[in-house]
């Protein structure tokens, strides 16, 4: 690459807010490698953007990746720096979102409150620290400043931690619940490939399931579907449930369509999958 | 430029799937030149998806091209390499997406099935072939592998053909149909200017047109209208027939707002194209 | 920075003219460094585009800023090219879009016709200069032709203006108006900070204001809320008045939710600003 590694991953849409923010950098490490990782998590859903930074920074090379999904900007939430195994570091606000990605590059092997102020923009807004606190202090630091200049240690057992809703296997099924719905619809559930397998044993392509699902007025609803590898294995319009590649873990969808508009899912629905 | 050229468009949308291939192909080439073509390509929509790629590629740099709209992904469509005449490389599954885009860029003059799984990452997932199968090879070819290591040779008269709706003149008048929407509203045709040119006569900006359009309950309705060079021509809010050039070819539109939903317009609409 | 910088701002949208107009910058200026602003300003809404050009500008790299949003394309409106005193160039249609981006850069210094065919594509449509006239020409210049070479002088004082509503103080209040609307459904308002300290005395976070909006029917409603500096000073769910970092004015909002929603604002609706 012609100059060190950036991603930036937010909520701010598709304005100019993440320009102005490549702008910064480019002042500061004009030969910077810079990566949009999304722009489109939905707004202030720290969790969201915390699920697909973690499930995209291994993919991306070792670099220096920023993260603002920020909805205490401006109030006592902490900027931070973290430095994972892997050799990355990551940036942002002190609020959950930075945390399972650290997880992913094999952990915190240290954290910083970010609080010299010469690598801020000169003038730090309230309601902008994308631009005038993360994307200045990112890019001093790809451009060759030390971690331990940006501010004082943190110990890592403080940080704002992220909570996510795991799995659970409960009388031969698998308690879960709706993670986060794409742009497709398709709804990555809590658990993996192999929690599933542990109370139905070996994935054999094709086989049925029984999925319920919440209904109106506290009700529940049943539906059948096939456990398979890929959604050209049912027909269109036809739902599933399958390994999400992208997300890395256990998804509802449906081949063609929108799982989440075909069975009415919002974040959180809790879901169970058994034998069916 | 400071590295070879790759482009990439998808239906994938704003969320981090392109990112990732975007890191997964900098952690191969890490000089390549990545340009998003588009993500937006309506889901699943392999035509649209192959309009889109035929119409902006001649205006790219000579490279290596990804295109990924893959209802058919982990089954068992093959991915394929085309070497075309322009000197471009054109990388994704074959289901039609890739040809017409080949056809603009002189022709196919060598396909290749991808088999060779060095070039693959390690672990290939059965839903997530840009990230783990046209990304790398992409960025291998971009980075110097040649062409004939990705695969054997296959026949270009035995790939899945991309049949697109053609300009019929008949009885005076111009046949046609909607082949794409745009974010505008504005609705591509089939057909040239030198289709309505071969009825009508040379063009004249200004002159009326009539166009039939599909009615409710399978009537039609007849609409006069003005068939003009751009859309300035015509008063804000009017109807105008003119040549698109970013589609390359004949379109209808409303100056300043939506034809398709001013005429309710949708994909493979008939419409027919005469004098007033 | 590998090379000279360019910025691109649009109306296009998601789908593949801003990357065609890409493609045609590295074919003629293969090190550019390009950088997307955003391509999502309202369709056709020259005055929208100009507000988020200025409010970007000044925090990107001094380079070539490509503007296009221009309901006139094809017609008798001039493509022009303007030097701003930072040492920017700004390239788009002369119908206001560039003219406050410039003001923040220093003000015009010097105004060309862009009429220098040989600096154009080959083949010039009617309908997509950005591509045609737009990008090349930028491209040529960011790759090094002096700007005298595009056409000859034009009186800035002659140029297309852009009028934008200001703020007014009138016995003891400020009327304002809605300016833009971001993808948050934040409204900016006219007016900056010192306008409204002005009526209302120095700035202290959590002072209450009454801000008296439009109704139905020509009726008006006078809400109470707090003037802070930033969102989390209020609670989830509660309007704030504050200084927008990003748009660098006054603006409405509802801590993680949107104030147009809730106030039913649109475009250049008036707003009183008042004293609880």
């Amino acid at each position: 690459m012609s100059g060190p590694f950036i991603s930036l991953l937010t909520d701010f849409g598709a304005l100019t807010a993440p320009a102005v923010c490549h702008g910064v950098m480019l002042g500061i490490a004009p030969d910077a490698r810079i990566l949009d990782l999304t722009h489109a998590v939905r707004k202030y859903a720290v969790r969201d953007g915390a699920i697909l930074l973690a499930s995209s920074v291994a993919f991306l090379p070792v670099g220096v990746h920023v993260a603002v999904v920020d909805p205490g900007v401006g109030t006592a939430r902490r900027p931070i720096g973290l430095r994972a195994a892997r050799g990355d570091l990551l940036i942002g606000p002190d609020n959950g979102l930075l945390l399972p990605a650290a997880d992913r590059l094999g952990g915190v092997l240290e954290a910083r409150l970010l609080s010299e102020r010469s690598l801020f923009l000169a003038e730090v807004s309230s309601t902008f620290h994308a631009r005038d606190i993360f994307s200045p202090v990112a890019a001093h630091l790809a451009a060759g400043t030390p971690f331990e200049a940006v501010g004082p240690r943190l110990d890592p057992a403080e940080l704002t931690p992220m909570p996510l809703p795991g799995a659970v296997a409960r009388r031969g099924g698998l308690d879960s619940a709706v993670l986060l719905i794409d742009s497709f619809g398709n709804c990555r559930l809590a658990g993996e490939k192999h929690d599933l397998e542990a109370v139905l044993g070996a994935f054999e392509s094709g086989r049925r399931v029984a999925v319920t699902l919440p209904g109106r007025d506290g009700t529940t609803r049943r539906k059948e579907l096939a456990w398979v590898a890929t959604f050209g294995e049912v027909p269109p319009g036809e739902a599933l449930l399958y390994e999400d590649a992208d997300f890395a873990g256990l998804a509802l969808a449906v081949n063609q369509g929108s799982a989440a508009e075909r069975f009415g899912l919002t974040l959180d629905d809790p879901l169970r999958i058994e034998p069916a």
